[in-house]
């Protein structure tokens, strides 16, 4: 049931929890600023911004980790604030201080004047990025689409920015719920149209980035960022003819309700590094694929150690299909490529035994 | 078997899991920025540390909350960046940007040089302001002392300060895990020689802050944190005569690890606001006393949700003793002292059928 034209279909089978050879892996942020050809493609660019929004350039920095590292998947390279900057929220990348939004959403009636963009006309530079790569790929991999969950998305929006404690966002929760409530709502329809129009134009897999879910409570949680990406899900065309395109969903620190994750109909959970693997494996019974789950300062670490710690993550899923190996979060910037490259084929040649008889 | 002195012994007694007539509640950092009379002794006093070294302006801030609420404990104002402090590596609170060590540690030499401070001659000022808050408080309610686990002490003693990422001390962790050890042992002996002096001084109960704790693997946690704190534990002298002082550990973002951290032989586990108090009370099956959890942007809703929110954290920990009312954290600066009264009141109120009978 995979597509056929992949040559490497290692992923979608390990997402589907068919079985493999050896668990893939790929990194979130493999395209990224630790790769000093990133960082050189970046400066030709100019912004951020102009980065993802020139198909070829967007195209070429994904490409640049699969050329170094023998990698199981390519990711779009984009953001998860494309769809803000869509419905005019005037995106800016400030060196060293990350996003900004020139008009934050701060109250009703700022809610009330959002569209949900139109993903050909509003952010076709995003789907011609996904064509290009499809292109150049020639199918050596799958790739990987993607979009933020709603409620990380409004913490930015509302926010302004990155916040160290979203206190705009949650004081809307605790202060004015039916706002926040309405723009989840037309962010989960934003986000669905989005990622079908990636799915239509051609990525394999796509992967819902709830970066700030964990900060919530276990009812907030699920009152206001998991009921949304369900509603997303179940608006996604997963399938493309023959072609299956499984759902990550990626809560960072939502381990702790791993449960009911794996109820909420995504094929696969991504999981950060403070909860063992095989603990997660267990509560959830093969419900679902899990990604992950290294700690990024392993990597920080000797040869020998991310040797180990990759054996140990590993060990802790265990036998058989179903696990797609991925770090915690995304690669830091700091990081030396030279261990990426050793964590990579460590995890290759370490899980072979895991796929036997 | 509590202080037959303490007129309100309601927080003693919940941590010993003995019946209350009502649900005791402190807050975390309820001395603090929040509170307009506190901005103004703090102003008085210079800076900072001014305020933790002067005995008298320590003991102000400290009994400025109780002269508002209605609380059932004390906390001690200090930091847990004291004891490096007194270790000789030049802390400085600069303005916005929180603590800085003029010599942070980075090599196995940093580490050889550092010495177990004497609490009576390195941090008598502590030791002071615990006797004149005591003499102060008349027996009215207990008073908490505290310090830092050695991890997250640790983690502010390589970094040279506050850190989005911990980057240095997680390198160090899978570069050079044997100074980290190194560091961590002379830091235990440190945290429980300074809480023996703040009980020799008369704190009621002693709190372990183990901010940092949660960024690290489920292995990671057990090797680098709980590993030391149990250290600490096992070397507090827990009676002073015929009073128990009993411990709170308090590990952000550890709700996952409840069942390991319940067997660490601590009275109590605080706990953040991402996990349900219910779950982890039939997890841990009574082995420990509960504190916590409400979200601290609670405080920022309506009075209404303030009330409802506190009613649903009650009602998560159900009948009978054992818990402590607390936030999941320390209380936001832009928190509204009037909504904190809200608060206070309202646990008071809503929690007494859930003692009776």
């Amino acid at each position: 049931m995979t597509d056929p034209v992949l040559k490497n279909d290692r992923l979608i089978r390990a997402l589907l929890r068919q079985p493999v050879d050896r668990t893939p892996i790929w990194i979130m942020r493999q395209a990224g600023r630790y790769l000093p050809e990133y960082r050189e493609t970046r400066a030709r660019a100019g912004s951020f911004m102009d980065l993802c929004r020139h198909p070829d350039l967007a195209c070429e920095v994904t490409l640049q980790p699969l050329r170094r590292f023998d990698l199981d998947a390519a990711i779009l390279f984009s953001d998860i604030l494309t769809i803000p900057a869509a419905m005019g929220l005037g995106l800016d990348f400030v060196e060293n201080e990350g996003p900004r939004f020139a008009k934050p959403i701060r109250t009703r009636s700022d809610v009330a004047r959002l569209g949900v963009p139109d993903p050909e006309r509003d952010l076709g530079y995003v789907l011609e990025a996904v064509r290009t790569i499809k292109r150049e790929l020639g199918n050596r991999v799958p790739l990987i689409g993607f979009a933020g969950s709603p409620w990380t998305i409004a913490t930015y929006m509302i926010e302004g920015g990155s916040s160290d404690d979203h206190r705009l966002a949650r004081t809307m929760l605790y202060q004015e719920p039916a706002t926040l409530h309405a723009l989840l709502e037309v962010l989960a329809r934003a986000v669905a149209e989005y990622l079908n129009g990636q799915i239509a134009a051609g990525v394999d897999v796509v992967q819902i980035f709830d970066t700030w879910g964990g900060i919530l409570t276990p009812a907030a949680y699920r009152e206001f960022s998991l009921r949304y990406m369900q509603a997303i899900m179940e608006r996604l065309k997963r399938r493309s003819g023959t072609k299956i395109v499984p759902v990550i969903l990626f809560t960072k620190g939502g381990g702790a309700w791993a449960e009911t994750i794996a109820a909420s109909g995504c094929d696969a959970m991504g999981l950060d590094w403070t909860v063992d693997l095989g603990d997660v494996r267990r509560r959830t019974e093969g419900k679902v694929a899990l990604q992950g789950n290294l700690d990024p300062a392993v990597l920080h670490g000797s040869e020998a150690a991310i040797r180990s710690e990759a054996a140990a993550i590993l060990a802790a899923y265990g036998r058989g299909p179903g696990h797609v190996f991925n770090l915690g979060h995304g690669i830091s910037q700091h990081a030396d490529p030279d261990r990426l490259k050793v964590l990579v084929d460590a995890v290759h040649d370490l899980s072979a035994p895991y796929h036997q008889g």
